[in-house]
């Protein structure tokens, strides 16, 4: 990927048209800032499944009602694109399942499907399954009744809807192989593994980023490299698992930024930040949010490693999100914020700052000088207050910050001052030579912090002053002033 | 203080001679690698008390078994010197107690003292007493009855023989003053502030670090200031308080290093050991070994405050310790050892690494190549094991690491590998002028890490592999070589 800015967005929800409408709206309005390209969330039919996209009936088709393939094809010749391989499972009402339904275990498809009993032929005791590691209360496995009489368990470990794939069986390294050809043909130039810490089961183990985990993103990637794709990682863990996976994929998430640079701005200390940035993966993409919540347990400890914040400063970190946001967050997040090691909170990175301006762009800032190729979602491009309607309306935590947004809110949304100097900010990232040369942090006092980047005689510096709330950007070019001519009316 | 290498050092346990020998062994023997100068603990009468000199009846007297004041000034001449500077409390056997023993508060040394109802006027309630930080469980006052017929408590926060100085009265301030004139007139260039957070008392306060110690150790630094003095404070605390300290006096310790770089080197991974120094106060001196334990509060968990490591990352420090020295570490922390945040683990730097001289250089190289100025114990200098024979004697934990060693057994120790190697990297770290210029940690993996510094065209670098247990030192003057030839045999 280009170390520039990317988008991440959904197709049905910027813009509200067909994926050519947001092809032609970028191109038109948004191209010197999104240089990057686009990591288009699934457009998979169907695109408004439960988990939005996320549980695919018909994985290798795009939705019919936003488009087709050859409209990704156009996209991914403008903007470098990263899609979705959801790797772990597929819809119950995928065509291979609905005749695993009627024909039972002589289905040809009953392979591609991950029974309780291929991976504990002797039965799980209940000390197995309490080991099984999982971001939900409830068991992985789901009885299901099939037409040829049979009863069998089948492992959905996220819901009874999404049946799990058996990615080691052959079917299953078919049906992979087959999916990464069909995004390579359609000119897409990075996969990005969903939940892929999932993917392996084994008798006995949390089934959870097991070394056989790691040889399977291995082998993910080499079937993905020779089709000249490249290989984004999606997992939240501790931050060493995070470390130990960069080392063999092309990228990560720092999902520690996201938390960490909100713990920072509300402290107005940036000593931890500067703490992670010592042992950061430098192979990453940046983010600060992401059509998922915010994660806590990224910065947690975890079975006793140290994280990077405590307990009762996360508690201070959620409080304050929850407070910025007047609560929204809170009713987002539910019964999960008093589980604060497995769950995420739910809020748009705007609100969590308390819509206040000047703090999300030395946030934004933050994210563009730590290394990594950084990510802007839609929602935090237009600076998205939280969509507190549609959460009623859903009654999806999540859906607090996936607000549905036609082309004329996003016009307007555009020209606010804020999302001008936003867009300011990405261009200027995106034009700057130095950000592919060498970082450094520069020593400072606990309420500055200071990042430097530096390619031969080409030089970017960003200096936050968190106790004045300022922040002052300068390179070879001399100092940066928040570009605030209109953007995007060509 | 010069920026080089500086031995910490009793008067008496070091050759056991008088000051006048110590000074003539160190000048013969060991000028080169010690070019920093001495830490000369406590010499001040009585040198041999409860508290190993921490503990005077006569503050402003050396010892007469060992000297006077001129062999302190002769020593000062040669070696610049550090001495301690005992703000909390004099012995209960000193004149000023004695006499308050006999008058009570008529007594003209009865202002000196710290009595509990100058703190409590209105008396202390349970919860005022529960509030008030210390390291150990008994309560922090002693009752005495005094000749006057009064019974009157005295804070003792230390131990009932050691009576709290009210350093804020008049008679405390001419009492501190006096002492740190003496301590000029005496030649020497840097006080050590001991024990110098439990100095000031407030009711309802933790009476530990308190923002008007802050204060208080801001007019100390005054008042040496105007002799010519530098001062060291001496403090075990959470790290962010550590590092406030740093910034109002000249020198703290950086009391993370001990126990990290052991963790460091335990598990093989110099990521905590990174993190640190991308945080690490730089106007500090750094130890491995002092005349006290290992402390590991200074890398916990403390009300709420992330440390740099997890309480199970520092019960595997804790016993990997004890496993080294084939648990004499622990007979030395007895009890201490069930409660980490409060105390710290008795052994010998080079018996907690297992006696592995090559490990033990690992971690003096680390030492001397993190920001500050190295100071290196007299039992660290010999590479002594743990000195079982003299803790079975007299049941101070402490005296594990504090053996008495005449100039014979040092001469032979001096001779030992290990001492010879660790001579030659003092004598490169008192005599490269990179470390005056800018420092650096370079990318690397987990395993290893490289320390750069820089000043103008001289460099030196570390880099520690731990996976292969090499280390490798290189300046502008080309690779060094650990030094064989013998040293300190002129």
């Amino acid at each position: 990927m280009n170390n520039q800015v990317q988008l991440i967005t959904y197709a049905d929800r910027f813009g509200q048209g067909q994926i050519s409408d947001l092809h032609r709206y970028l191109t038109n309005n948004l191209k010197p800032a999104l240089a990057g390209g686009v990591h288009l969330l699934p457009f998979f039919a169907p695109i408004d499944g439960a988990d939005a996209g996320y549980d695919p009936i018909n994985h290798d088709q795009v939705d019919a009602r936003i488009g087709n393939w050859e409209d990704i094809k156009k996209l991914s010749s403008d903007f470098p694109l990263t899609v979705d391989l959801i790797v772990n499972h597929i819809s119950d009402k995928s065509k291979p399942f609905l005749d695993v339904k009627a024909k039972g275990s002589q289905s040809p498809y009953f392979e591609l499907f991950l029974t309780k009993d291929k991976v504990f032929p002797n039965g799980a005791t209940e000390e197995d399954i309490s080991k099984i590691y999982r971001p939900r209360p409830n068991r992985p496995f789901s009885l299901r009744k099939l037409g040829s009489g049979e009863k069998l368990e089948f492992w959905t470990t996220f819901s009874q809807h999404q049946l799990d794939i058996d990615v080691q069986s052959e079917a299953g390294k078919k049906y992979l192989h087959r999916l990464i050809k069909q995004f390579s043909e359609a000119g897409v130039k990075m996969i990005r593994l969903d939940a892929i810490g999932y993917a392996i089961k084994k008798a006995g183990s949390s089934c959870f980023m097991l070394p056989e985990t790691f040889d399977f993103i291995s082998e993910i990637c080499e079937i993905a490299h020779s089709y000249h794709l490249e290989v984004l990682c999606e997992i939240h863990a501790h931050h060493e698992i995070q470390k130990a996976i960069a080392e063999r994929v092309d990228y990560v998430y720092d999902f520690v930024l996201p938390p960490l640079v909100l713990y920072t701005l509300f402290t107005k200390n940036t000593s931890r930040l500067k703490q992670w940035l010592a042992i950061s993966p430098k192979n990453c993409l940046t983010v600060l949010d992401t059509h998922d919540g915010i994660g806590v347990m990224d910065v947690a400890d975890i079975n006793g490693k140290a994280g990077i914040l405590s307990h009762q400063e996360i508690d201070l970190l959620v409080s304050s999100i929850h407070k910025n946001s007047n609560d929204s967050s809170k009713m987002a997040t539910g019964t999960a914020a008093s589980n604060l090691d497995l769950y995420q909170v739910n809020s748009s990175y705007y609100d969590a700052l308390g819509g206040d301006d000047q703090l999300y762009l030395i946030a934004r800032a933050l994210q563009f000088f730590c290394p990594g190729i950084p990510q802007v979602y839609y929602g935090g491009l237009v600076a998205a207050s939280n969509d507190i309607k549609l959460l009623e309306k859903t009654k999806v935590g999540r859906d607090i910050n996936r607000p549905y947004l036609n082309f004329k809110e996003i016009d307007i949304a555009l020209q606010k001052p804020v999302v001008q100097k936003l867009l300011a900010l990405m261009e200027f990232r995106n034009t700057q030579a130095a950000f592919n040369g060498e970082f450094s942090v520069l020593s400072s006092d606990d309420s500055q912090i200071c990042l430097h980047w530096q390619k031969n005689q080409f030089w970017s510096e960003l200096k936050v002053d968190l106790k004045n709330k300022t922040l002052r950007i300068e390179s070879q070019d001399g100092a940066f002033t928040f570009n605030s001519k209109p953007h995007g009316t060509n």
